[in-house]
């Protein structure tokens, strides 16, 4: 039993160790390596965890899902929806930077691409009755719901990747006036 | 002078294949041995042109900076400022894919990152006259041009995203579609 526990706090000790890698250094930083160094261990420890780079990558995309997962409400409308994956809070900005610098690899590999790819189509699933409830209350126009969901989700991870380089100009309160001035703007007049 | 063609034209001979190595796997690809296997070559030749990784970034940044200007044409209105980025050609397509994974780079240095955020600025003070033009003549509502602008490059940098991650979804067809209703939806009714 001890020794069970041991291993499990250690891996999570690892497994923090990959967190704060990526969050402050991208992929390009995530390296065994540099996961021993933020742990003050060796190398030897972290690939008794970890066999190889790509199990690294694996295992901190996994993170950013489950931290997102915990990040986002219960939604039940299109606004709350988007406003949820804007950088508005440290941990939000942590979890954008993470999956924003994700896609130099997920672009590379085909694994993770096909995964980066379902991971959008997900999205897109989700945002289409929220699409359709605003459209039947006419707060969004007539239309593809798929290609106005396609749209919303382009424009919100556009403002992340704008904001996450321009903080100071993208202040949290000014992504959010963008956000309801876009969304105000897709409202048919009466 | 023979000797300084020999040097231009081997110059320009790595510069394309540095150019071949972030275009296929982007920049966690992107060493002095991955640059140097592609020219067929040893890593010495290419550190007598590229000191250092640091310098091999910066390169293609700048050829991906020279191939976008490249690439975009005389703009007078939003509609093609916007479609232009798009990767609905493989030429855009390369390009768009070197940007989108520059980010993991960019992110992580402070100078790369504060090239990118001048880079951004640049694009929306070009997008800001042409925002008003089409406010001028109905085609966008009234309201902060900046916030437009801002709003309307993000929604088609998180366009390229999607559409580089889901080429069959997002065929250059549907891309320029799900442009023309995003454009006809801002529209104010007359």
């Amino acid at each position: 039993m001890p020794a069970k526990t041991d291993h499990d706090a250690r891996r999570r000790d690892v497994s923090a160790a990959v967190w704060r890698v990526v969050a402050e250094g991208g992929f390009g930083a995530l390296t065994l390596r540099s996961v021993a160094a933020e742990l003050g261990a060796s190398t030897g420890l972290v690939t008794h965890y970890f066999g190889s780079k790509q199990q690294l990558i694996r295992h901190a995309l996994e993170l950013a899902e489950d931290r997102t997962r915990a990040s986002i409400p219960e939604v039940t409308d299109l606004r709350t929806a988007l406003a949820a994956v804007l950088p508005t809070t440290p941990e939000v900005t942590e979890i954008s930077r993470v999956w924003v610098s994700s896609w130099d690899v997920a672009l590379a590999e085909p694994e993770l691409h096909a995964l980066e790819r379902a991971r959008y189509r997900r999205w897109r699933t989700r945002l289409r009755p929220l699409v359709i409830k605003a459209q039947s209350v006419g707060d969004l126009p007539p239309g593809d719901p798929g290609d106005l969901a396609t749209g919303l989700a382009a424009f919100a991870h556009g403002l992340v990747v704008q904001a996450l380089f321009d903080p100071t100009t993208y202040t949290p309160k000014r992504q959010l006036r963008i956000l309801d001035t876009h969304l105000a703007a897709l409202r048919p007049s009466d």
